[in-house]
């Protein structure tokens, strides 16, 4: 019996999570990039190719690196490039087409100077996420930024890219359909001043699985960027961006003791398994969920006990409905967590049905 | 340069903790069994052994057989043993003197069966905690799982062992004294049972860093585990059981993006880095503190400005109060998480002054 735990894949629900993202960006006449962060797998890509996926969004070198090595030819680096990177960004658009993220005029020259000619340069835009970009209100500027690229002449201005994050905040499907639709609205007041100066041919790239699994109209968006829908988890659940079919991603582990006279239960599964992520469930934290493993969850609600503290090592599982009755220390359970992407990079490779599916780390 | 996010150690300041905390085990005239699983590195390891440290706490069997192939042939795993590790935990033994843990009689009577004769055995007491353990009021129930272990005989019955893991939710170092003092007389009302019932030559093991960091008394205890001290962290900065001048730990990583309109910079450094543990900073969610890298902090206020909001792979820092002015994308700054455990968690190695210190991971 295995005693660490194990990132378990269902394959099939990953293809259908895959196969029903294309069917949305094809019906909205808008371009797949996938966002390959959350699996960082090799052979979880080739499973992209089948539905048609060429080109792919990776947060760093060095996934665009193992990426890159294993084929992929088309790569954006989702994140502001800074002059630390150069020349490891130089080294990666050798040997790929590259896109790169800026935000400045200090960057954009940076940039312009240390790579390659033809590599392709998207400007970031803020339009209320309040991370990295370029405010979406300072339009002139952006305007100006992607003037300035055009004439240095050597990188190639790709179009204005925009992360709408703060869908994860919002509390309802209704929330995320807002979020997306107003984030859209601001790329399109941007893209305005554009049209109006007679600025032409690029490209306008969104994100997030949150508002591209719920929203059918993409505004002036040509491409989307989700990442997470491939695995989903309980925040895509709670978000209403997916139920609990569309889960693929879990964790299997062992039960390290069992409580009954509290209800409770604790698993050989930490925050070096899960992460330490969580969200708020009736103000109180909740880190995953826990069900029996011989099958995968159905439906909207959470699919088992929560757990309510999380350790290094240990998970407390609050099990009041008796969801877990008859489990015994030993007996392996299922943890569906809260945050798949930040789970599945603890591990250096996935099972499915028992077989290894290779992963960077 | 060096882009991605690198662990650094100050070995100056990491040997002084655990002198320190050597030394205050001496003073109170009991064992030091530190708990590994915060380093993870055979070469701390070592540093330990300078300070007479012969005996470890690990969580796991994969942390004790990388502790048992480094020389240690004391170990302690701290985590309530279940049926589906039994083989593992029955060839550590055979490299080292294993002490494990339980809490029922059905976990004692597996490990009698599987493990060989004289592998010490510790009976898991929950003095409030609520995570593993057999509640401290039931102390018949303890008594009699002792007694059972010592007719079984194979099996040695080392003694009692605590995780007053509730020192984290104290507010103050009061609190965190309140929660040592009031862990240690409940272990003094079990002992006093057993020492009723003539039952003797047995040790009581206690653990975490806060406790340990502030206690002068350690009662009935005759072994400490904390793990936390030899790096330190912001949190055991506000709890109080360290200052900044105990932090020996922390991550550099490059700016990414800095935004003087709003006061705030990016930092190529997310989740992946430093964990997404966190605590409250009044109301607020905290993840660590930024600073130059130029010098270690001192003294008891938080060093640097606040990491309000942690993605994956960005940092969102807030700096109103202007301490990092001047540093320009690309340059390097010094994060001190939260969580250290975590954090060097997330690390394949260590670095000291630039040279590479090895861990597992």
């Amino acid at each position: 019996m295995k005693t660490a735990p194990v990132a378990d894949l269902n394959m099939d629900r990953l293809r259908r999570n895959i196969s029903r993202m294309a069917d949305r960006a094809r019906k909205a006449g808008i371009a797949l990039r996938p966002h390959f962060k959350t699996h960082c797998s090799s052979a979880i890509g080739k499973e992209f190719r089948l539905f048609g996926v060429k080109s792919i969004t990776v947060s760093s070198t060095a996934m665009g690196w193992y990426f890159a090595r294993s084929g992929w030819n088309d790569i954006t680096v989702a994140f502001v490039a800074h002059p630390g990177e150069m020349s490891e960004l130089a080294d990666l658009a050798s040997s790929t087409r590259l896109g790169v993220l800026t935000d400045s005029v200090e960057g954009m020259r940076a940039l312009d100077t240390a790579l390659p000619p033809g590599t392709r340069l998207w400007v970031d835009v803020d339009c209320g996420y309040g991370r990295t970009g370029i405010p979406w209100g300072d339009t002139l500027e952006i305007v100006e930024l992607a003037k300035a690229a055009r004439r240095l002449g050597r990188l190639e201005f790709a179009g204005l890219l925009t992360h709408a994050g703060d869908s994860y905040s919002a509390l309802s499907r209704e929330g995320v359909l807002e979020v997306g639709a107003r984030t859209l609205h601001r790329m399109a007041e941007v893209k305005s001043m554009f049209d109006a100066q007679g600025l032409e041919g690029f490209a306008i790239s969104t994100g997030d699985t949150p508002t591209c699994s719920v929203m059918d109209d993409f505004g002036c968006a040509t491409e989307m960027r989700p990442g997470n829908f491939v695995f989903n988890d309980l925040q895509q659940v709670a978000l209403g961006s997916c139920d609990c079919g569309s889960l693929a991603f879990r964790v299997l582990c062992p039960v390290a003791a069992v409580y009954p006279a509290r209800s409770a239960l604790v698993l050989h599964c930490g925050s070096v398994n899960l992460s330490a992520d969580r969200i708020e469930d009736d103000g109180r934290a909740f880190f995953g969920a826990v069900a029996r493993p011989d099958k995968w969850p159905e439906g909207p609600h959470m699919p088992g006990a929560p757990i309510r503290r999380l350790s290094q090592e240990h998970a407390s599982v609050e099990d009041p409905e008796g969801l877990l009755r008859g489990v015994k220390p030993g007996d392996l359970v299922a943890v569906y967590p809260v945050h798949s992407c930040l789970a599945a990079w603890q591990f250096s490779d996935y099972r499915a049905e028992g077989v290894k599916v290779e992963k960077m780390r």
